[in-house]
């Protein structure tokens, strides 16, 4: 008798589809998603296919998270604070005003028991989620008027994210919910008086700057924002181990490559915005003192009514507070000389 | 007759050492090549198998590039500015004097340039390096007495890394090498007036608090300290695609996970040293300056004889340049506003 050859366990052929939250045209966040399905592939010999629509596409934009839920897709790509009207504690995923900047985000979600906190959390909607990306802090937006104290907020128009309005309606603030597409008409005909999209190589593209010239800092909303992948949990649960491990290791992958493009492209954008004649500004103290006061009045107050929020917060608020001691001492000494030497 | 079942191809099982130049006592820094291999192992179904020895087993922790370079090892993990004695363009890989911070060095390698000038330099040595983590920016170390004015480094014999030791010896500090286990007793001796080691919860662990009080701040030397993975090209060529791939996504994972240890660690052993009356000391401007002036002296210099130095100096100055005025206007300007709230 011949002996029989080694046989290798075969793995299966597995093709999932990819919804995205995000048009091609931002290419390095929506790239976030080719970067992981390629990696996915590659690690899989081919097997394990990914295939990934913008937003849009097969999925409206915001409703990647239903979308995954229902079993319409497999996996998502998305910014959880998308889904904040659902509930605020998505925000803790992706932006929280005054929060986590880019390394605290990754390190509290990787090694500081955000992970577990947030998929508790997720598991109320079918989806186990991934690091995906994280975009750094972001740029306070584009304004038609200066803003000099917080009674300028009073009755502006902002195009902004959830979050923020909720945070600056007690100051007077009317949020605008318009599609990226819309902005530029709208702050043009003075529709709306301000509007925020992302930083300099993002907004540079739509060309706000031809119609609102002031370009305020920091955009205390979002001292970082991480986006994410969403697995549905039951179709997690049918794959081979390997690609388990796959999607976990494309996860990684792809949250640092995003980042570092918005880190490549980000100055050289900056810098042709401002050869454009775009003027810098950086909202006054008492404004983000006034905006930080709102937020804790807002963090407290869900707090107090929402059981799953407040059991993030306080691990989220004691994790920021640990970082941001430690940050003081070095890392942003270090930083702070090296922007005088500049 | 019967249809032959569809056969997988069968992937090869590969067995490799890993020399780290890491004790185990590192846990952090040493477990990112553990996180590494284990990753590895989960993507492959065990077959591809990396076995980590922790520095001194079966290679001395100082010499991880020579026993890849020389076929001892297929695979090993280290920092690289260990091999600046065979040539400072090796900083790059690791740490410069005043140079980028975490974000900046990992935008820098994957988005900026770096990793191709690198890849090329290394190649001389049969290696391929890929990141393995990062510390962020280090602490300036431990003085028995107040640094006030410039004077204050002349003679003072420190144990420090070799570039910074470079850059202070025109100012007259006597740097000495030692190993972390004999740091201790030299100290208590006054054989050596200071040491740096790496930051808050690596330092605690050896205790430098009871013999030399003064904890100095930042580390200029090491704005932030990359480790790498160093890939024997000539194995790296005899692998399949799939485990080439592994490593790739390996690579960015405990890239990811080291830094977010670090973050996570830090801030309790800091406020643990505190407790115990550690005396956090800022480096004075005056001092900072003449270690800057000197460093780009350094610098230059060795880029008028070292074209390969030249080369990677020249694209890293750049975007160390563009890094930071992006860095100054959103990302900066958000940290320094929480640092006051904290």
């Amino acid at each position: 008798a011949l002996a029989a050859p080694a046989l290798a366990q075969s793995q299966p052929t597995i093709n999932w589809r990819l919804a995205s939250s995000f048009p091609k045209s931002l290419d390095t966040i929506y790239g976030a998603a080719e970067t992981f399905s390629k990696r996915v592939s590659a690690l899989t010999g081919g097997k394990f296919n990914i295939r990934v629509f913008a937003g849009g596409e097969i999925v409206p934009a915001l409703q990647v998270l239903d979308a995954v839920q229902n079993g319409t897709v497999e996996i998502g790509h998305s910014a959880s604070y998308y889904y904040f009207g659902k509930d605020p504690t998505f925000a803790f995923d992706a932006a929280v005003p005054f929060g986590l900047n880019s390394r605290q985000q990754t390190a509290w979600f990787d090694q500081g028991g955000g992970r577990e906190l947030l998929r508790e959390f997720f598991r109320g909607y079918g989806i186990m989620n991934f690091q995906g990306g994280n975009t750094g802090t972001q740029m306070g937006g584009w304004f038609r008027k200066e803003i000099k104290t917080v009674k300028d907020l009073d009755g502006l128009k902002m195009r902004i994210s959830a979050f923020a309005g909720k945070v600056m309606q007690p100051l007077g603030l009317v949020p605008q919910q318009i599609a990226g597409g819309d902005i530029y008409p709208a702050l043009e005909k003075g529709t709306i008086d301000a509007a925020e999209w992302i930083g300099p190589y993002d907004d540079e593209k739509l060309g706000f700057n031809k119609v609102a010239p002031f370009y305020y800092t920091p955009g205390w909303w979002e001292p970082s924002l991480q986006v994410s992948f969403y697995v549905s949990i039951k179709e997690w649960e049918k794959l081979p181990k390997e690609y388990q491990a796959a999607i976990e290791a494309a996860s990684y992958e792809s949250h640092v490559v995003m980042q570092a493009e918005y880190d490549a492209k980000n100055p050289a954008a900056l810098a042709r915005l401002l050869k454009q004649g775009v003027k810098l500004r950086t909202f006054p103290r008492e404004v983000m003192d006034a905006c930080y006061k709102s937020a804790n009045t807002f963090m407290d107050e869900e707090s107090a009514k929402n059981a799953k929020f407040k059991k993030i917060y306080d691990s989220w608020k004691r994790f920021r507070q640990d970082e941001n001691q430690w940050f003081s001492v070095a890392e942003v000494p270090m930083q702070n000389y090296m922007l005088s030497r500049k």
